[in-house]
């Protein structure tokens, strides 16, 4: 095999109460790409359709990056050419970075015969992250390459849990056009919290991870609560909290900020109410007169996909 | 039904990192309670063995005060006349109060005809708590009248979640001969701790209940890690650092601070290792001249039971 093509899917990271530690994939939108090998020694991205403003130099675009970290491991030499096709808007808070690199590394993976675990590929994703944002952080790259929710327990060493979804859990994002760079968000976070507060969002990572397991859609919702970021954060999306309030009231589990935002995420019991949120979420930002786009998607099982030559 | 006893067993609170949240039942030791109905209405100490020095007055009994918790919210005038034989010893750090307010309200609720479930007579207990330590925390009650581990997710409202304890789970604590009362062992604690150290706790309480609910032992043993509590408290109990060490050689998963100590717990796969770390730990108090009792037990599942009339 010389050529691939690898989905690989947008995620939510958080998840409410677990900052920099949980993340979950949808089913779409996601970033397409087609890597195939070539006699050279270089990695060279031909192109980057629908975000022409992301560089095609391979050591400033993420997936490039990424890429050249697999490698790097391997001490391997060989040249790959990339076209990468966006379907993950930059800056959406629903790791648009993150799925470039999945994409990519495990389109590589494929082509090498696939040396590396997924697992073992979030480390080289990772340097996609750190390219984008300033911070290695798994939380969406783990969940792109892996699927379901992931858990990060920890960094050092990296130390990546993938949990099943329940069947009936989706999501609906929604993505009011508005931009926040990940690197500003994570400024407004200041170095300490309250130790109360950190055991209230202790328990309720807990409470998750318990209601995952046991299929429990209640005990999801009534741990996907986040008393740490959220407050702060919440604050650079307008209109936050209406959105919020109209997603609860449809029906859904529990609302939080996706990522650093500004995409807002409800997770629901089935598809039905899911689209319930969606007109609820829609109303808001309709009444705003802010453009929005907004998605629903059944948290995805599998992550990154190849889908072709 | 006019009289009952119950066994409660002791408890592992917080379990490395689920400070203030999570617990853990123990087969044994444990408290005994003999309640019986009277014509009065008082609720009546009889007798406190094996810690004399207990209040035996009801109001300041934890026992008597979880009971009187329990009556005022059925709007009882019942009386009761109760009997305790401790077997877990006050000050040690394996919920010796707990023990006796879980019995307590258990053996109630029982000649009651149960109008509580477990989950609700975990509140009741509670009191107790705030009696014994000023602080009405759950995290050793519930674990004793529910069994298992118990994740208390959430005080307010008051939202406990059992997880079964995967059947080789075992646990060796030892008790050195040395109080550190709760009260100040939380005075130690500073109000604001680290974003980053949060954020590995809740990684890690996160990775134990992924742990518990998939039976992943080495998961289980790389998710016992406080990184928030134990540099703080460990200070306060001698040998500590020596203790741990001897029992992650010995072959434990991992090794902590039981509740506010001195107690140090190990959790092991197989009572076979349980038992070498049991050694391991008796070794390095003997060879510092303190007094020790040490417990080996499986984790409980049932918590606090009847053993007879």
């Amino acid at each position: 095999m010389n050529q691939v093509k690898v989905f690989a899917p947008a995620t939510i990271a958080n998840v409410a109460c677990g900052f920099d530690v949980l993340g979950l994939a949808l089913d779409y939108p996601g970033d397409e790409v087609v890597v195939k090998k070539t006699d050279s020694h270089e990695v060279v991205i031909t192109a980057c359709h629908n975000a022409e403003n992301l560089p095609l130099d391979a050591d400033k675009n993420v997936a490039g990056v990424a890429i050249k970290a697999l490698l790097n491991k391997l001490g391997s030499k060989q040249g790959f050419e990339l076209e990468l096709t966006k379907g993950v808007k930059p800056g959406s808070g629903i790791g648009s970075s993150a799925a470039s690199s999945a994409a990519a590394v495990v389109a590589v993976n494929e082509l090498l015969g696939n040396p590396f675990t997924r697992k073992e590929l979030v480390e080289f994703a990772m340097e996609g992250e750190k390219c984008a944002t300033g911070v290695a952080h798994a939380d969406n790259v783990a969940p792109s390459i892996c699927g379901g929710f992931t858990l990060v327990r920890s960094y050092d060493p990296l130390d990546v849990i993938k949990i099943d979804s329940p069947d009936e859990l989706w999501a609906t994002v929604i993505h009011p056009q508005l931009e926040v760079k990940t690197r500003d968000a994570r400024r407004v976070l200041k170095g300490g919290i309250d130790l109360s507060k950190a055991i209230t969002q202790w328990g309720n990572v807990g409470g998750l991870v318990a209601g995952l397991y046991s299929k429990d859609y209640d005990l999801i919702g009534r741990s996907l609560v986040d008393v740490v970021i959220e407050p702060i954060r919440s604050i650079l999306i307008p209109g936050y909290e209406k959105v919020k309030k109209a997603t609860i009231n449809a029906g859904a589990l529990g609302c939080s900020i996706s990522g650093s935002g500004p995409s807002i995420f409800g997770l629901s019991r089935g598809e039905e109410t899911a689209l319930k949120v969606k007109e609820a979420m829609a109303e808001v930002y309709t009444q705003f007169g802010v453009d929005f786009e907004i998605h629903v998607s059944q948290v995805n099982s599998e992550g990154a996909k190849i889908i072709g030559e």
